[in-house]
């Protein structure tokens, strides 16, 4: 990479403490693929019993082990027992022959513990384009498995590409009695954009979930979280979420509980939501973290579609970038989202200060104490459009010069 | 404006030659209102019998002079007798008395050319919220009419805001043995984005075209020219094209002569497609003009979303940048943008050369052929999606740190 990274300045002073999951063993190595003096690939060795779960893009154009998950998931209805991640190579658009590679890859894994390939789920992140043979991989594995395991900071960090932090979450809940585990880890720092299951995320859990309702709630936290999240509007082609539940905490999730559904459901939502805005505070070139909050939307999709419209807005993103309480473009950003807003009932807040209503500037507004506000760190728009009960938050960063370092000379 | 604009490598040596427009007369001047030391102030009188059209942005926060516009061509039946443009001030979401200024600014421009109020069109540019008197721009109008007229380059000098060079074009075509001139002039360079009527351009011709014909040409050709076009991907609150047929050359455009039509149309397009490119090509902080070419799409909507989708991409934009012919966010762009292409099918190419096809790069690519044409100043991206046969160009610029210059501190 010809740009040094700089380290965000949301970067946390540590990474969290996070439990073992009971059934789920960690490896990492330097695979020598393509970057030198770290560890790039992960090895997540999971007991007989796990139940998993994925959202994936929905690029037209996915990466072949997307396409290879999607598949291994449906024929093993939703069993694994090892997760394969590797960081420097996305193997997307890499025809037949990267297809063979992730096909390789989940065999030669599954191999070594005596399971179906389709029990191996296989991602990768990096540069598009290039194919890799499998072997660049599989040669690792025996070592890695017959090896110390690692920590979850070790796996975060091997998943990591323009990401200047490695990111991890954990939450813990209790069900009958029994206490559940949740850890997650994930990368992402550029590409990252709305409408689908954002980069790489992995969460386990040592609670028996059944495979079916794992992915109904996967599905419907990942709207929530992922889903809510953009730094630069740019869709992968590679981005996986997997949810491993191994069973061998003790605790049991299931349908007809409605009880221990929705605390599962909430500390699951917690590390999903941690991991996704680490991933916003990491963003390619951050200055600033923003939060978009919309209310008064009719639907929630009117309410994302404004969120996102002045969440990925060049002109907004620049403005913050600049401290400059610009509501202008807030108003345009809105006028364009696709929405009827009526501007007439639309209300602008920035640092929570009504900004703009009926139409128009309010008298009482201080632009001052606005300025002040985009001084900090951690800028809050929010915007009511009065037109129904619909409210949902999406976070972003600002658009600075290190974006364009970052992305002008990534590849080189 | 904090920020010091260095002129567009793409600035024009000299302005083209125009010739003049029979009833139509151009007059300039200094308002005072925003600007400092230069023209901001457009009048452009129309002579009786002028024919009028206009073609809007489609934003739901559309400024106050668009609802003025829209207005003013249904209740006088397409007719217009004056346009006024300031430039520095939107006069968007200003409220009730932003509506007030557009309305008195068009009722006292009328009472000068004894007209109704609604033959007159007016618009506005440049900085959003901030309402302002109609007396700031009205009571210069006297003056400037009874000064000497202003040449198309004033003209089109006096509507610039961010712009770097002043944008015009003409054509000149023969119908039925009489020459037709089609002169227009355009401002725009940040805030540029599709599915609209983008910016303001005004294009004036002498022939004499019904209003409704008129409307019809100009909707179509704004859809296959300035509708073709972005910088930012951000729609502006103030976009318009309008168009006037003073009749006073001589020639007659009718709907039932399609000879004729086409000649017209095809001279309009013409002018339109000048200076839509004109606009790329002063993009805010543009390094680099870039074409992107879509065929074998399934329909035009479809080519227009995968064109917009890689004209628009960050990682696309700030790729050509750093002249990186990096074609793997190319595919990224593609698969994100909403239409189910094959990726077995899809061909990319860069400069003319063919570099990824059968869902992988081909062996006979040369990177260094690819480097080398992005090291250029025209940059020519195609994708065939093998679907069907709709094909069309979008036009756009790369992502520069100039564009962060001039967006963090627009305002200031």
């Amino acid at each position: 990479m010809g740009y040094d990274l700089k380290p965000s300045p949301f970067a946390p002073e540590r990474f969290p403490d996070m439990p073992e999951i009971a059934g789920a063993t960690l490896f990492t190595t330097a695979s020598g693929l393509k970057y030198q003096g770290r560890d790039d690939l992960l090895l997540v060795l999971l007991e007989e019993g796990t139940a998993a779960a994925g959202v994936f893009t929905r690029s037209a154009t996915a990466a072949a082990p997307v396409h290879w998950c999607r598949r291994a998931l449906r024929e093993s209805g939703g069993q694994a027992r090892m997760l394969v991640v590797n960081a420097g190579n996305a193997n997307a658009f890499t025809g037949r022959a990267g297809e063979e590679t992730a096909r390789i890859t989940a065999e030669e894994a599954a191999r070594l513990v005596d399971a179906a390939p389709q029990q191996v789920q296989v991602s990768s992140t990096g540069v598009i384009g290039e194919p890799f043979e499998a072997s660049g991989l599989t040669r690792h594995f025996p070592a890695m498995l017959a090896g110390a395991p690692a920590t979850w900071e070790e796996a975060a960090r091997a998943i990591m590409t323009t990401d200047t932090y490695p990111k991890g979450a954990a939450a813990t809940c209790t069900v009958n009695g029994k206490q559940v585990r949740i850890c997650g880890i994930a990368k992402g720092s550029g590409m990252i954009a709305p409408n689908m299951a954002t980069m790489l995320a992995y969460v386990f859990t040592d609670a028996a979930v059944p495979a079916p309702l794992l992915q109904k709630l996967l599905a419907e936290v990942v709207e929530e979280t992922f889903n809510r999240i953009t730094v630069d509007g740019d869709t992968s082609t590679n981005d996986t979420v997997l949810a491993f539940a191994t069973g061998k905490g003790g605790a049991k999730v299931e349908g007809d509980d409605t009880e221990t559904l929705s605390v599962f459901r909430k500390a699951l939502h917690a590390v999903c939501l941690d991991l996704a805005l680490q991933i916003v505070r990491d963003g390619e070139g951050i200055s600033k973290f923003v939060a978009v909050h919309v209310k008064g939307a009719p639907d929630e999709a009117a309410a994302r579609a404004v969120g996102m419209s002045i969440a990925n807005s060049p002109l907004v993103k620049t403005a913050v970038a600049g401290e400059d309480p610009n509501w202008g473009r807030i108003v345009m950003a809105v006028g364009k989202a696709g929405v009827p807003v009526d501007q007439q009932k639309l209300e602008i807040f920035i640092g929570g200060q009504l900004v703009a209503r009926n139409g128009a500037v309010v008298p009482e507004y201080s632009e001052s104490a606005a300025a002040e506000h985009m001084r900090g760190r951690e800028i809050d728009i929010a915007v009511d459009l009065h037109m129904g009960k619909a409210a949902l938050t999406v976070w972003t960063c600002d658009l600075t010069h290190a974006y364009i370092d970052i992305n002008a000379d990534y590849r080189s």
